[in-house]
């Protein structure tokens, strides 16, 4: 990646104008009003893509420098489909204070920060924290980046198999920060959050567990109203749909008992919790995390989009109607198509992020 | 400014090299080896350009957001002269221990922090704490550069005057950060400490003084061995140079003061310590700190060939021995041509940067 200039600097008077002393009258604008910075620098097209190194991946805690690569890409690809300008950001501090703190002394060089992999459950205070303090997006994509292209893949999906997401039984294996978000998420979308199991790696979360964090606790409050309980194989008995956002392996035996003609969403990357030829032997519609299978769940068909539209409305924040409708755009782009082996867009597909920004922008607006 | 790839991503193929999966394994590779971050990321190549907005060009304490322009003006002429990477970041504090938690905990995701227009005397706390906890190059442009690029137009003063640094006596007016760097260059150049007289704003520093800051106090055990004492007159009576970098004004009279066939250089901007043309009545030699009068000394001389031949040599810091290079380096550029109105090179000169590169590589590599 490289910096380039928008403007040329070749001449004297060039180097006057952008720098001293033409530069002194832009300071003295954005002085008298601070919001101008937006305007007269690149503030108002740049994101700040952060991480602590604490979740790369599947990698795990591998630190700061380690995770440069994943945030360099992050940003190539923010640059590619978004027109997003975007800084990565690798902290040498894994303590949540002083990220929020870190992060917060960073915010006027930035339109929005973007958090990356970051571990759970610290990533939710991170991210609650700092959306609270700062006037400027905050977005972190392993949540929510995942949830918005869940939901927009179960739109797809709902409408091949002339379903309501309403009536869908839903599991989700895995309350990390992306099953978290996907639970929140789909719920947001309509699905009805009573017929909703979440299963963590002891099992179905439901209210009579005394091991549950604050936002684990939280899931046991709104989803699960019949008070399910035991693990994935009984979690899944009848269920119409099954998102993994685990890491860990499903048996066939416990996606053979999913109700007749469902929908499995294996994730996990590289390895989804259950191959995709065995979950089709049993599902009607399947899809992963990878690129060399159909209907691949990838983030990148929302962020770019998320946040180009986000910073064109000069939203102060990325709501849950904005996510929403980002999902529904990504969805609108193939609705007209709908294939079981193309009922999401391609990671490449040129209309999705132009799509998603006019949707964001347009929900930022309505606000 | 903006970001871009240097590498095209338009096929699959290309975004799973760039990202997930081929991404892991250089994550793996910097796990393993965290100094590779360099050679696999755009760490190599980036600088932070880090301010809190305490005191940015002449004025003043406008803040984070207000300072942007500046620096992003200041990350173009980095890439533009020196090839190398910049990025602006603007700081909402002005907390000394918090800029130092901040700018140390962003470390890992830059090959070198570029301090600028940070207020004295907090700027020598906060370069001298991140100097000795980082393990890359820490460099306060408005100290240094201005220093280096100060003894760069002396020598090549001097060498027309057929004169030696060593015998030169010398009048810094202004104990800022740029006053206070300027005096400690000039001496590690050559000039004879014992013979400069550094002058703030309540006259001439002298162990006498009880009002002394902590770095006013180095200055006077280690200028002014005659003890001096007065206002800027009685200062200049006699001497051979005058650096203002005071902000201030110096009357005419003051000036014609000075011993006969001296230099002259007044660098406030945009008004200098004292006219041009006026100090050209009482002076042999003058430069200043403006693109329209000759001889500009002008930091864009320096640091993008400081941190190009700082990132090139993989140092850790910028040592006393890599500045003199760095001055030398751009002295040398015009040392064939030298004229009044030409001793200091032109901050458009082309040849200035990657002569100043290979010097401070090079002196890099020697110790």
């Amino acid at each position: 990646m490289a910096v380039a200039s928008t403007v040329p600097l070749t001449s004297r008077e060039d180097l006057s104008l952008a720098y001293t002393p033409g530069v002194a009258r832009v300071c003295e604008a954005i002085a008298a009003e601070p919001a101008l910075v937006a305007d007269y620098t690149w503030v108002g097209h740049t994101v700040a893509v952060v991480t602590d190194g604490s979740a790369v991946l599947g990698l795990g805690n591998i630190g700061a420098r380690a995770a440069m690569p994943v945030m360099e890409g992050k940003a190539v690809l923010f640059k590619q489909f978004g027109g997003v300008d975007a800084v990565p950001i690798c902290l040498d501090t894994q303590d949540v204070d002083e990220i929020v703190s870190v992060v917060t002394a960073l915010a006027p060089s930035f339109g929005g920060i973007n958090l990356e992999d970051i571990s759970a459950p610290r990533c939710f205070e991170i991210e609650r924290r700092l959306d609270e303090a700062l006037p400027i997006p905050v977005f972190h994509d392993d949540q929510h980046g995942t949830a918005i292209v869940v939901l927009a893949a179960l739109r797809n999906a709902a409408a091949l198999l002339d379903r309501k997401l309403a009536d869908l039984r839903v599991v989700v294996s895995g309350a990390g920060a992306a099953g978290v978000a996907v639970t929140k998420m789909l719920i947001a979308g309509g699905v009805d959050g009573a017929e909703v199991v979440v299963v963590d790696s002891r099992g179905i979360i439901h209210e009579g567990r005394d091991d549950l964090t604050a936002v684990k606790a939280e899931l046991a409050a709104t989803t699960n109203a019949a008070g399910r309980s035991g693990g994935i194989a009984e979690a899944l008995a009848g269920a119409d749909v099954l998102v993994g956002v685990s890491g860990g392996q499903i048996s066939e035996e416990a996606v053979a008992g999913m109700a007749p003609g469902g929908i499995v969403f294996a994730l996990a990357n590289p390895t989804p919790e259950v191959h995709p030829d065995v979950a089709a032997r049993h599902a009607a519609l399947v899809a992963t995390g990878r690129s060399d299978f159909p209907n691949q769940i990838n983030n990148v068909l929302a962020f770019p989009g998320i946040f180009r539209g986000a910073l064109e409305a000069r939203a102060s924040r990325i709501t849950d109607a904005m996510k929403v409708a980002a999902a529904d755009a990504i969805a609108g782009v193939v609705a007209d198509a709908l294939h079981p082996d193309a009922f999401v867009p391609s990671a490449l597909d040129p209309r999705v992020a132009p799509a998603v920004a006019a949707a964001v922008a347009a929900a930022a607006a309505s606000a």
